[in-house]
């Protein structure tokens, strides 16, 4: 069954497109009728992942424009597929040929030819960044269903190379101020320094991406296998150059002791409360209603200057540098995608738990 | 859609039951016909996960025996489902009447009354950890049939507390030596001390888990959301304590140049080889036939015998002090919780492999 | 992927188990939390497919005793998956050494060595019409569902052999008073003498059974392919035996005309009613509110003791006599079996159907 | 979950697109890499569906140009999505003013409405004829896998009106030969005849749309719910204006013996046969190796000239004629959708199956 490309139960994304085809494109299935929704509002999101905004990430000029062709009638959704599509206008010209004689390290040319016996070698295929476009359009409507009940999703770069924001400086205004989505803007410059180093050395560097979700209902997700944050470690390892992924304290709940790591109750004024959220607001993989806290470890983009050994199809060993401008680092473009991801799976959870009390079948079908 | 107790896709799984009801089992569907099937095979494995071992956990005894009730004929599996159960003999008799009072810090107790309104409070009814019983048994079927293509799983405990195994000394066939399941004996009697010191403080402890796959075939993992590292990550962020996963370098690829991190590739004797393996085996979400390496965090075991704050059914504040005896630290238990479900994981993306390529569809239809 | 024992998207089941092997069973996952349930309830279900209750049926006495083991926690279902078992205490004895030997005609013994290598020859194994148990105890738990919402079926048989009822005689009442399920009391004798002269002849027959749903709401049914009328197709389709299913008019239909086929539409006191329903309830594959109209064909009894012509294992032609007494008409146990697939389908569709609006979603998250 | 527009486990097909947006589409996914694949082999089956080829059908100038946008690389298909677009050229036009208003007898309108809250009232919107394009794209290919194995489809009118090919006349190689695809050319005249009748008095009739299918191999159909029958049933009654749906003898089984009903088998020149072919090929659900054969109800056109009674949105009772020219009869424009729908089904179901055996594990990945 290779039909890896469709995600969601109940709020569905189905991507489409190589790097170089005509054009990459979506269907989003199950989004419910009655939603205000024009390509204006895709396109705002497209423009966040766009390359060509710094210097620090390819200047390939990547004309992303997002075409709604279905689903969307007199400015409202209809309950149908939302087809997007955004064509492929800057791929075509370039060459491809010596791309295609030997395996890139890091990259899938190997992987995707040892599944199929053969790969769509230009630009990396369908294993090209350009895939996540479809992500990120699906992303934008998900994010419009989130916003019409108040959840908030805030995303960004926390860790670049070995720089990490420091979290008293936080402003969340900043993070799309500044070409590296970082939320400190005393981070900004030297996180530049540390990336001008690494072009001049033909290298790159890789980072942190966090991800908090605020105003979640409780009761999201669904046990024992579908819960909220196996769902969300699927849908974010599912990025590519994401390697690992946690929920709340993560990695760090390993070494520390129950007395550490438990969130203790309180009631304050009539609600309850937590003194700590150590489990990033979800319990036995079901929302508790406070703020779900997630890290993914992106790592360096692995298209580098520098020399590196590989082999050719004529089973040489060989040494290769990689021609082109290529980012030094992914996680700036990687902020919405991984945000995306986040909203889509929110959605279908927040669908997937409406039929889990009686009383919310008797609320829709008896009133 | 309140329907999370199933999982996979060509090879599934679907588990029910509580701690405290009558029994808990686990329904395998996707099983091929002729593999050789005894309720031995799966009690192998239940026994890996025993409560009651040693001193480090709880002393209750759970007679947790398999039987298989459908889906094998005279010892061989008959391609229908394969329904296991094992009653739960030791469950009854407790008072449960004081936690179904309160909501235990660290438990799902507050989620589950959240989403559905009231919840089975008896050793946490659905969300015990006795659920795991049905994926160990569905991991055990799982592995057999991995041993017939010689795939084969390593999993162990790699940090217990802050103590670490050390990859010098380690020695896969330690790890059902102790009860630990450390690999690395020389680390043992220090773990234990450890332990004993937190049993003393009424307190507990977390710990990473790794799993290693072996002898795994390339071109496993189907793009673009279902691929192999993301579909791991779901499966074993869905056990229960499990708060973080990574892949290869995982996080620490975040902090790594991509001089460092790239694997380069070369030819030796004739087979391609890889001089590294910092992307654990998976590139594009594809196996490259090198071995797969996954690590786990687990989180300190919540219950814990100190003193608690928390708030009970009548809105107060109170101070608890959870009773009985707990292990210190979950992880040893959970080794084989991971291992089943990483067995489970990867039969389903062997079989979604089958149809990848025409030449395999004309090799069994046509021949 | 041979995991075709598991049916439904939001609320599902999965079934297990052999004609003769030590139980039957079902896992109901997606039940929402809050239903009252007992065995009581499942019971009575099973009680209507049980065999042994006149002279037309197999005297064999099973002792189908419903055990609910998860899912409910003082008479209340938790949310959690609902696994009942039921015991095969009456199968051991048997022989069948016999018809191991052969295959029979119009059964799937055949079928199930071509595609699994061999078979579970003992009462055909999971192909037996025990199978249907876990279906009729699924169907009980849909069908309390469905009455918390006032929806309503009505199951019968239409025509045994080719004797049908007469709609001016139709008396909802009369369908359990009699062994034959027809609703038509008038119509009893005629069939039972028939279906005696079948029994002296070893010989059986077939019929039609059809199902009213009254009270659905609107709007049930996802367009394109999940509509209602496909689902109800399929899940019908799916009992043994079922060789047709048409909806409303079927295939009637196709031998009317336009003008003769369409529903007109009036407004009578402010209440949009249709003229006639010769579309059974069902436009664009979604319910109107209208009664939903379903007929099903039987095919007849395919163990009958007539001689019959078929093959060894040693690949002999030869004659048979099936032994034991066998049902001359499968239709009067089906009506239960249809009745349940009929209710498990409605239920995924109307939990499917509860995110078409953004309405719904925010009336359930926003209040 | 109104995520109804994806079909297939294994091989799925998602389409998306109204009647008069700017296309309409679908995206394969499950393909195998290394099929020849070109936007002919996608345009020689869309043109069998295109309207405007006779006087019986509607002469609205479609230009439905089937563009490959993903997935084929060149030539062959590369293993991820086919993406294919069918620009709506000649749909932007036309005055829906009026439609808006009323609600079509026989028609989706009042319960997209019902569903909904609104809808897209230009042309049908998503509930429109147009929507099988999608599918009939998907059958090419679907049709181009399973011609790779020699399974053969061939599919006809069998009925139109109440006017039946004869068997004795069926001449497979007819039915593309003339414009209504009967197979048997001495009905042709008789049933344009009777078409023209039905013009001049501004109505329209029902047929029987027959499937068969040669040389598919035996095994496939996953038992319990998942069976070859139940899931052609499924996907042919999926498609609008289909009313009922049988297998073998289907609905005429109702009315036979066991004897008359069952298939006898004998062994002749070594070869398993079946005297009689009364179960259609299917047994317990899965395919016997021998020929299965399907019929599916079509009912008549609902647009029709005639006056009829409907309602407005104003809530008064109104007269209507349907203005501009329809087809008097579907069936013609449907064999190839539902040949489609059975190709897409049975590709679906060969590669479910690959996983059947144990044999067949070791086949793939230990050679």
């Amino acid at each position: 069954m290779s039909t890896g490309s469709n995600y969601g139960k109940s709020f569905t994304i189905s991507t489409w497109g190589e790097s170089h085809g005509e054009a990459v494109g979506v269907v989003i299935d199950g989004c419910p009728a009655g939603l205000d929704l024009s390509s204006e509002d895709v396109q705002i999101e497209l423009n966040k992942r766009k390359p060509g905004k710094s210097i620090f990430s390819t200047p390939r000029k990547e004309d992303d424009k997002a075409h709604i062709i279905s689903g969307v009638f007199e400015g409202k959704t209809t309950g149908t597929p939302i087809s997007i599509i955004v064509y492929n206008n800057n791929q075509k010209s370039k060459d491809y040929s010596e791309i295609a004689t030997y395996y890139r390290p890091g990259h899938a040319d190997l992987t995707y030819d040892m599944k199929y016996g053969f790969r769509d070698y230009r630009g990396g295929g369908r294993s090209s960044g350009r895939e996540t476009i479809g992500r990120v359009a699906g992303g934008a409507i998900a994010k419009k269903i989130l916003s019409e009940i108040n959840i908030k999703l805030t995303t960004y770069a926390r860790t670049i190379g070995n720089i990490s924001i420091d979290d008293n400086n936080f402003n969340e205004n900043e993070i799309w101020n500044n070409d590296l989505c970082l939320p400190d803007k005393n981070r900004v410059e030297k996180v530049e320094k540390h990336l001008l180093d690494l072009i001049k050395n033909g290298n790159s560097c890789g980072g942190i991406i966090e991800c908090k979700i605020n105003n979640i209902p409780s009761g999201l997700g669904e046990p024992v296998f579908d819960r909220l944050d196996a769902e969300l470690a699927k849908s974010v390892m599912s990025i590519g150059s994401i390697k690992g992924v946690e929920i709340g304290n993560g990695f760090t709940a390993a070494s520390l002791t129950g007395l550490e790591n438990n969130d203790f109750y309180n009631y304050s004024d009539d609600r309850l409360i937590k003194e700590t959220n150590n489990a990033g607001g979800i319990l036995g993989g079901i929302s508790d209603g406070s703020q779900v806290i997630l890290r993914a470890a992106v790592k360096p983009t692995p298209s580098i200057k520098s020399t590196q050994r590989t082999v050719n199809k004529d089973k040489n060993n060989i040494d290769i540098n990689i021609k082109g401008r290529h980012d030094p680092i992914i996680v700036p473009r990687a902020v919405i995608v991984v945000e995306s991801m986040v909203a889509i799976t929110l959605v279908d959870m927040l669908f997937r738990n409406m039929n889990s009390k009686m009383d919310n079948i008797k609320k829709l079908y008896l009133d």
